[in-house]
């Protein structure tokens, strides 16, 4: 009935990236790899929980009152000196924003640079989150591939030559989700100076970029940014909780003031308790200390997954080796569709589930690739769901075989 | 240098409505009648402290899980509940959103309703932060004037008859961000009967509604809404406390499936934490009863500002007498820009600042009005700093009378 006063991106007939992503299978069996959901049992509740009590004792009342767009000023230093250290990215706390997630401040940076048709190229497939955010400014998408090292970059060139008005570029470089790949440092190097030469503007979202499992994390995209063109995304649900919902960005000069404009309107400021907390919890625990247990863990669970690719999955079935985050990402024959296989088959016989493929591209235009998140579960848990998917796989390629 | 590549939006040659809202004054005998802020001393800073305490005591590693996008159901229900007895507006948890304040409601309702261009009426002056939000789309304004009453009901029938376009109208019923006004029930009942007329939605916002210094509540103007026509918005911030950014709405059918569609890519969900603590503090405490503090304090506040008004400032001086809320509104004579006065000689001067009005009309177009904040202060102090700004603005108004 409201139908025809709402805005188009609120159009109810065009699907929305994130709504009925994840599959829901209320089964006892069920065993779940759709949800990129760190693992609970490592959160550090009691240390949060004295991190509250201890930040309300310091700071008393004015903790609760109105506080300042950017957020918590002592946090905001604390993760510059961060991504200083562990990201070669020569910052300040003045240049921080902290947001609702990576989520906002991914769509922060598509308000404050997108009208409608303005051209965004994005690497396929890529995080649906950040199309959602897109979605929103209604923009005109140019897909980029992927390679074992990260972004296409000759096939980014081709596209700015052909497409010389695109504005953003969109990429996680470390532990992408949904693939688990990582863009190598001369890769790094090479985008900034494309972005320079063509004049457009790199959203770099690493929120993964602590959790590598073989390697320290490489120097960000950011490091590499000489004209204040890079907006670099991270947070702190998947190294510390998803439910403070904080993440934060780094931005200059016009970028930065443009964020910071739209910013106001959109929500004033975001929760000051919990940035209080967090600053606190930062002063009495070691993160990175917190980061390596995480590290120990899902490294197990991350080799349990890939083991059971190698072992239960058929020769057709290509698949990603990641060194770090929370995904791999599964490509099945060409003929197969993945959502329709996992609502048909998978989760009404085996009980397992994975989020299909086709909301990780912006044309919805592939429909044979899967994403497995790691995380939730233990060593044993994920052997015995990825059996049960592995033998539903080599049903569905058996039948998409020649007879003779 | 980057400007080339922002929206029209991010425009930094426009100003943005909240930007520079609040002047700064450093001045060690400095009294702000500016910000919009609860006063500090009146927080439950104790029991909130033990309501988070308790809060992640109670439901451990899942309370920092991802949750959902609409918020803490058990919140949503008390919420749901505590409208319908305050508000008369029937509805349920399922109808309700929580939102990172009062402003990402409006703006959300601003995303799921406004191309660029659409036309929104707004009651003047009105909420500068509903400016920002609504800026971020772009529409075209459409000004109705208020009366002691609440909007001028023919004034925007008219102007519905001469833009039957108009998809939004933007109120704040209760105890009217800036004017201190409320609008009465006749007019609620009648609002609405126009929305049906002329198929327009009606965004309620009413962060002020519990804080009546004279009569209790007015049923909601939600609560004649049959077509699920109106959204009501609301807030933790004035009742409770603002960095806890816990802002809720209450919507329908098309209109909250499309509200909840344009959050996803906005910032998945907000902060579960927080929202968790809330909901304990609403049961270990008696929300009303904290309320009622408020009101005993701030309605003495109001009543020491409105005994300024009268007793200190000039005959040519207009001003409202609000029952409830946050807010006194002065008009000065036509001819005197209150941003001038303030900046020029208000500051310097008596080191008392206001927010100049002009912010308030969407269209920057009226010059003399302002507002004052009577939340922050003490009843002396409210009576000395309102001395020290009706000396200045005697003098102001002195230079405008005829020579002869």
């Amino acid at each position: 009935m409201m139908k025809n006063l709402l805005a188009q991106r609120a159009n109810p007939d065009v699907t929305s990236a994130l709504s009925g992503l994840f599959p829901t299978d209320t089964h006892p069996d069920a065993i779940s790899f759709a949800a990129g959901s760190p693992r609970e049992s490592l959160f550090p509740v009691k240390e949060m929980q004295r991190a509250f009590h201890d930040a309300i004792d310091q700071q008393g009342a004015h903790l609760f009152q109105y506080q300042t767009a950017q957020g918590n000023p002592e946090l905001r230093a604390k993760l510059a000196a961060r991504i200083g250290k562990w990201g070669q990215v020569v910052t300040t706390a003045d240049n921080v924003v902290l947001t609702v997630g990576g989520q906002q401040a991914i769509e922060l940076v598509a308000k404050a640079l997108l009208d409608p048709g303005d051209e965004v190229a994005v690497e396929v497939p890529t995080y649906v989150g950040a199309l959602a955010a897109f979605d929103l400014y209604q923009p005109t998408y140019h897909a980029v591939g992927l390679q074992a090292d990260g972004l296409d970059l000759d096939q980014l060139e081709e596209t700015l030559r052909q497409h010389p008005g695109i504005k953003l570029l969109y990429t996680v470089p470390d532990y992408h989700n949904p693939t688990g790949i990582t863009m190598s440092v001369a890769k790094r190097r090479q985008l900034v100076d494309l972005a320079n030469r063509y004049d457009f503007v790199i959203l770099e979202d690493s929120p993964y970029r602590d959790l590598g499992y073989v390697q320290s994390p490489l120097p960000a995209i950011k490091s590499f940014d000489t004209q204040g063109r890079v907006v670099f995304v991270s947070s702190m649900s998947k190294i510390l909780m998803p439910a403070l919902r904080t993440g934060w960005l780094v931005a200059d000069g016009d970028l930065l003031a443009a964020i910071m404009k739209v910013r106001f309107g959109s929500d004033l400021e975001t929760t000051g308790v919990t940035h209080a907390a967090i600053n606190v919890f930062m002063e009495e625990n070691d993160l990175d200390a917190h980061v390596n247990v995480l590290k120990n863990h899902y490294r197990e669970q991350c080799a349990a997954m890939v083991a059971a690719l190698q072992a239960d999955f058929p020769d057709e079935v290509d698949f990603t080796t990641p060194q770090g985050g929370f995904f791999d990402w599964v490509t099945l024959p060409a003929g197969i569709d993945t959502g329709k296989l996992l609502a048909n088959q998978i989760i009404p016989q085996a009980h397992v589930s994975y989020v299909p493929g086709t909301n990780f591209y912006p044309n919805r235009d592939s429909h044979n690739g899967l994403r497995l998140c790691f995380t939730g579960m233990t060593p044993d848990e994920i052997a015995v769901g990825m059996k049960r998917l592995g033998d539903q796989v080599k049903a569905a390629v058996r039948e998409t075989r020649p007879v003779f």
